[in-house]
């Protein structure tokens, strides 16, 4: 037995590199009402359990398909797209993690917005990929001329942004592509709660990289399903450098049998933003602060309170929400819609505590 | 709409690198007897199918735990270990991923064997580290001297190894890490069969890393989940440098069961290693040459018939077994070890092309 050598054999960049740190889960999460990592509070498909099921048999023996083949397709006829245009990662922090890895040098240079998906700066350090922060506006708008002052090789942005919920237009993005030199990673993970989504600029401009998951709109993060839309020597690029068999077979079923039920998707969106508006309404009846959001989380403060304390008010009673560290959102509390219960049960206890 | 620019957004790794191919997996696999990829030829047990169908419910809404508890403890108390000892990707691919990706400094040096499994000198090049290739003596076993020569970074060894199915005794591998400084690899894909290791070392060494498969011994390849068993600080920097949930919860529920069901496990064991000593004893009766096998898979040529002959000629009659090219393994073909079905139309096929 040798004494532990302190991370002796990491390499420089993982030593140096901050850890992401997930959304708090609880063990034994049905005592919390879970509001904090922007899950989606209904269930998935019956299609996609049935799906499952049934493909819970013998040829589990066999690897899965390489190319995720039957989900492209289905992706491709569910959003009007071309099979040869789109990846399927095991969740889209995947495509994020092969995109660094195989599209920027060395030397490269990234940009990200800042409050964003810390995600991105984190996966940077992994990869030993420099990069800067473009602050967002006062308003949290993008400040898309921000990625344009330096020569940067890679820029991701979230669209809806995450945590703020604010959404930049398909034609501020197109403009700002006539000028972009590098590679722009539009993260759509909340895209379908509203719209609006750029994935039609993969036509348009050959540097572009649109990604969608199936975690929140879906109802499926358990499943780890995601995908990037992209001119057809990107898609070859990542599937050259993805390890051979990244989506497992289940997935693969469950994430077909979805994008075949368009009807309970259509419903599941529905109820979740009927849900998110009416959450608007009783926060703003009560004084707080929204910043407007075209996802499935609001992004809210009060001026009665920290939200420092009032993350650990709810907390207290059994209600997680989000509180970030950092400048600007620290100020603020990320709240993910739930079920209308869920937003009742929050309601009431955010007006005994700023006293409403 | 741009032209396609010939994949100017790859990074000059991802260029260079050579592609992987993985066996071939012909649509409407139902055709043919596929001895190719040394997939396990029984069904997974019956436990694994009933939790995976349980699994598919409304959590599915919900992240899976990003440290894979469950499956941690599971397989610490089937092999006896430690759970902290223990980490879970989504294959042992995206383990050797991992470890290139963070414990090799980008200007450090691998050493691989040859022939071997011709992955790692792939996830080398898609991760800029170089590395050299260390060849078997001529009776297939490992010139372990051979990754003493230089002052190697890294080294990955297959044991027992693929393609030729041949095995380092424990004893030599201690030996070894004796003098070795790097980090060692010892990819277990396929040690369940006949048993034999090297686990405990990891124990003694604090560089050493030992992976392990669900994919050949658990009939498994379709639900993607692969072991590293290494001293603690490396488990934590696995850990570190690791997608956020790079496990799916259904993975999850299959895994945890099989590892609970040691009767299914070990009868599926014997039923393997049965089927392999029949082939052997059928091909060596044909006067083929057999490299000794302690893997799911045998290494075997022909005096009267070049192996890629061989290999044309019987998928000509729906047969698939492995043919590589390169040096030295080019000369025989792997044949994966099927049912006693699937066998024995093998063995008359064969009899058939060499005249035996």
């Amino acid at each position: 037995m040798t004494k532990s050598n302190e991370e002796k054999y990491w390499n420089t960049r993982l030593k140096n590199a901050a850890e992401y740190v997930p959304g708090e889960q609880p063990q034994g999460p049905e005592g919390y009402i879970k509001l904090n990592t922007n899950e989606n509070p209904f269930p998935p498909s019956k299609a996609v359990l049935e799906a499952i099921r049934a493909a819970a048999n013998d040829s589990l023996k066999r690897y899965p398909d390489p190319t995720a083949h039957a989900i492209r397709v289905a992706y491709a006829a569910a959003k009007g797209l071309n099979p040869d245009n789109i990846f399927v990662g095991n969740g889209s922090d995947e495509i994020f993690t092969l995109i660094l890895r195989g599209f920027v040098e060395p030397d490269g240079v990234a940009a990200f917005p800042y409050p964003s998906y810390a995600l991105y700066g984190t996966l940077a350090q992994m990869n030993g990929i420099r990069y800067d922060t473009v602050s967002l506006s006062a308003d949290f708008s993008y400040d898309m001329a921000g990625f344009l002052k330096k020569k940067y090789d890679l820029a991701i942005i979230a669209n809806p942004n995450n945590p703020t919920g604010t959404y930049c237009e398909v034609d501020d993005i197109r403009s700002f592509m006539r000028k972009f030199k590098g590679l722009l990673v539009v993260d759509e993970a909340y895209i379908d709660f509203y719209g609006g989504s750029a994935a039609d600029l993969t036509d348009e401009f050959s540097n572009i990289i649109v990604t969608h998951s199936m975690s929140k709109s879906y109802s499926l993060a358990g499943l780890r399903i995601g995908f990037a839309v992209a001119p057809e020597d990107i898609i070859r690029g990542l599937m050259k450098i993805k390890d051979s068999y990244n989506v497992n077979m289940l997935a693969a079923a469950g994430a077909v049998a979805a994008l075949k039920d368009a009807k309970g998707f259509n419903y599941n969106i529905k109820m979740v933003v009927n849900n998110k508006e009416y959450l608007e309404e009783s926060l703003a009846a009560m004084g707080f602060d929204l910043v407007p959001s075209r996802a499935n989380f609001i992004f809210v403060k009060h001026p009665a309170i920290t939200s420092r304390e009032l993350y650990g008010k709810l907390k207290e009673r059994k209600i997680l929400v989000r509180h970030f560290t950092g400048p600007v959102q620290s100020d603020y509390v990320r709240i993910s819609v739930g079920t209308m219960l869920e937003i009742k049960a929050l309601a009431k206890e955010i007006a005994v505590i700023v006293g409403a």
